[in-house]
C-alpha cells in the first residue's frame, strides 16, 4: 500500500539523540549523550514499600478507569503546595499528565494550528522542539546568552511573528545549555509575553536538581494575568519510568488540556499516579531531595574537573548551577559532525547542538554532554576522550 | 488575558458520558452509562504478586526511561502471539501505546491533516470520534446493520470523499451498537479499503469478551496489502488503570506513529508494561478469561432479561454477544433527552445515542446501556426503571 502520511509528518525526522542512543545502548560506550537520571538517584526503596501497600487496597482503587483531570488526592496537594510556593493563583487549575512531555503536547495542541508559531530558546529541548513540529507549527528561536534568551531578539520575534500563540521557555538549567534564566529576565520576558497578549510554556523539569547558588522565583510566581503555563515534572525528583507531570496554568487553559488529554489517552496510569502521592507525602521527601542533589553535585564536578583538565584552549563550556547538562563550545569552523564521530569511535557518545537547534540543518558548533548517565569513573574517562578528540579535529582543520 | 485557542479545540465539547458521570459518580445513581469493566473481573491478586516480583528487582530495570516502541520482551510476546493468530505478518511491527484511544489519537496524527477526512460507523465509539475531531479531521459515517456498516453506503461514501485517509471500525461488539460485523462483510469492506488505497483502524478492545457464539477472525487476518492498522488494548482483558494497548501495523506506519509517540509521551508507563508481560506469560491467562467471561455472561444475562420483561412493544434491543453494552431503540418520535432526564430523576443513568453520532445534534432514538458496571441487583433494578420512565415517555407523546 502507498501510505499518504500527513504533512505534519511525512517529514518528521526521529530525534537524533535517539538515533546515537540506539547506536549505543547496551554497548560500553560512555554515555554522554542520554539525559537519563543517575540509578543512584530513585527512591527504589520507598516507591517498592509504597507500591506494596497501594497494591494491597481493593482493586478498583487502582486498577479501575480513573478521570482526565487525575488522581484527586495528588491535584489537591501540588495545588495545595503550588500556592504556598506562590505559582498558583486562585483562578489556577492544575491536570496530572503522562510527563511534561504530554504536558507540552497538549498545550501546543490546545493553542496552535498547523502554520501557527511558538517562540523558543535557540538551542531548546528536542522533545518539545519535536512535539510542536509534529502539529505543524512553525519555530521561531531566540538565542540563549549567560542570564538566559536575548530580550532585545525575544522583542523583535514577539513583534514581528503574528500568528506566534506561545512562548516556550526552559527557565531553569535549560537542557542542552545548563544555562538558568535570571530573576531580572524573567520579570522582563513575563511583562512582554503579557503585553503582546503570548501565553508562555514555562518547562520546569530540572527545578528540584540545583546543587549551587539560589532558586530563582519561576516566572509563574509573577503571573497575574494568567498567562504562563507552569510544567512540573517527577521524572527527575522520582523516576521517569512513571510517566508522571502536571501542568499549572488558568482554568480555562486547563479545561481545554483536559479535552485534549481525555482525546490523547483518557488519564495517566493510575497507580503511578498514586505512587507519587503516596511518596511525597510519606515524609522522605526533603531527605531525597538532598540526596540526589549532592549525586549531581558530585557528578557536575567530577565532569567540571575533567573539562578543565582536558579541553585545550579556546574551547569553552557552560557552568550550570542545576540540572543534567553541560554544553561546550568549540572555535568557530569546528567539524562537530566529525567529532562526534571520532568520539563515537572512541568509546564516547555525545550529541551535536544541531540536534536541539530550530533549524537543524545551520552551521553549529557545540556539543552537549550529560553527567547524570555516567559512572563517575565514565565521566573522568570520557572528559579525557573528547579533550583528544577536540584537539584531533583542531588539528585537522 | 484573552487566549486564542486552535481552532480544531475552541469549538470541541467535552464527552457527553463524561459530563453524565461527573454527576452520577459517588451517587447512588444505577451506572448503565459508563463503560469500566466490572471490578470482579481484575486478577487483582495476580497483579499484586506481580508487582512485588517487578519492584524487587534493581530500580533502573523498572524505573529508569524506557523506548517509544515499547518494552521489548512484551513486544515480542504479542508479535509472536498475533503472528501465531494470523494477524501479524512478515512486514508488520507492533508499538506499545498508553490504552488504545493513545493508538487510535497517534494513527490519526500520522494520517490526517486538517480537513481530511475519516469514514466510521455511525454511530461509534465517542472517544475515538473526539480524537478525530481534535485534530480538525470531518467524520463521514456510515449507517450500521445487523451484521455490520452497511456496506453499500459505505462504497458510496468512499467513493465520494476523496480526502478520506482512513476507515474506522470496531468489527467486535461495536460500542455503543453491541453489533458484531459478519466475517463476510469483513471480508468485502478489506477489499473496499484496499481497493481505493485507504487505510483502515481495526479497534479491537473487546475481542476477549465473547460470551456467546463463535470467533470471526479479525480483518488483520485478511490484510496482504498492509491496509489493517489493528488496535488491541489491556484495559478490559486485564486493567483500564493501567493505560497498556498496542498497535500492529506495517512497519512503514509503525515507523511513523513511533515519532509520534516520541513527541506525544516519550513512552508508555515502564512498570506497566512489564506487569502485562509477566501476567501474559504467567500461566493463569486462559482461566482469567473464562472467568471474566462468565461474569459478563451472566450480567448480560441479567440485562437481556431484564429488558424482556420491561420494555414495552415498540422498543427493541440489540443482542452482543459479547463486549460491555446493548443499544435500545425507541419508537420514532421518541424524546431521547427527556427520557434520560427522567431515568437520572428516579435513580438510573443512561446515555443517549446522539453522543455516539457523527452529528451530536441530528435526531436519534436511541440510548445505549451498559452491563458490566451495575451489580447484578443494579442491573435488575436498572431495567424496571427504563422500562417504567419509557412506557411514561410513550403517554407524554
Amino acid at each position: 500500500m502507498n501510505y499518504r502520511f500527513s504533512e505534519s509528518f511525512a517529514d518528521l525526522r526521529p530525534s537524533a539523540i535517539r538515533e546515537i542512543l540506539k547506536h549505543t545502548s547496551g554497548s560500553s560506550v560512555i554515555p554522554f549523550a542520554a539525559g537519563n537520571p543517575s540509578p543512584e538517584a530513585f527512591p527504589a526503596e520507598q516507591l517498592r514499600a509504597v507500591t506494596a501497600r497501594i497494591t494491597a487496597r481493593p482493586p478498583e482503587q487502582w486498577l479501575q478507569y480513573g478521570i482526565s483531570e487525575g488522581y484527586g488526592p495528588l491535584r489537591d496537594l501540588l495545588k495545595e503546595r503550588l500556592a504556598r510556593r506562590g505559582l498558583k493563583k486562585d483562578s489556577d487549575d492544575l491536570i496530572i499528565v503522562s510527563g511534561a512531555q504530554q504536558g507540552i503536547d497538549l498545550a501546543a495542541q490546545v493553542f496552535c494550528d498547523p502554520g501557527d508559531a511558538v517562540i523558543c530558546e535557540n538551542p531548546s529541548f528536542i522533545g518539545s522542539l519535536n512535539a510542536f513540529r509534529s502539529h505543524g507549527i512553525r519555530l521561531f528561536g531566540v538565542p540563549v546568552r549567560e542570564d538566559g534568551p536575548d530580550t532585545e531578539a525575544l522583542l523583535g520575534v514577539i513583534k514581528t511573528q503574528k500568528r506566534a500563540k506561545l512562548l516556550y521557555l526552559i527557565p531553569n538549567f535549560q537542557n542542552p545549555t545548563g544555562i538558568t534564566t535570571s530573576a531580572r529576565k524573567r520579570g522582563m520576558i513575563y511583562e512582554m509575553a503579557r503585553d503582546h497578549g503570548l501565553a508562555v510554556i514555562e518547562d520546569d523539569p530540572y527545578g528540584d536538581l540545583r546543587f549551587a547558588g539560589a532558586d530563582v522565583p519561576p516566572m509563574k510566581t509573577l503571573d497575574e494575568t494568567g498567562s504562563v503555563i507552569y510544567c512540573g515534572s517527577f521524572s527527575k525528583l522520582i523516576a521517569p519510568g512513571m510517566r508522571v507531570g502536571y501542568l499549572l496554568a488558568d482554568s480555562a487553559v486547563i479545561a481545554k488540556v483536559t479535552v485534549a488529554k481525555q482525546a490523547a489517552d483518557v488519564h495517566t496510569n493510575l497507580l503511578a499516579q498514586i505512587t507519587v502521592h503516596e511518596f511525597l507525602t510519606g515524609g522522605g521527601l526533603e531527605l531525597h531531595k538532598e540526596r540526589i542533589r549532592a549525586v549531581y553535585r558530585r557528578k557536575y564536578g567530577l565532569m567540571k574537573k575533567g573539562l578543565e583538565e582536558n579541553l585545550p584552549e579556546g574551547v569553552s563550556f557552560t557552568r550550570p548551577e542545576g540540572g543534567l547538562f553541560v554544553l561546550v563550545t568549540l572555535p568557530r569552523g569546528a567539524n562537530i559532525p566529525d567529532l562526534c564521530e571520532r568520539c563515537l569511535k572512541n568509546g564516547l557518545a555525545i550529541v551535536p547542538g544541531s540536534a536541539f537547534s530550530v533549524d537543524p540543518d545551520e552551521p553549529c558548533r557545540t556539543v552537549r554532554l550529560n553527567f547524570s548517565t555516567p559512572s563517575d569513573e565514565q565521566i573522568i574517562q570520557g572528559c579525557r576522550i573528547l579533550g583528544r578528540q577536540i584537539k584531533e579535529t583542531e588539528l585537522d582543520g
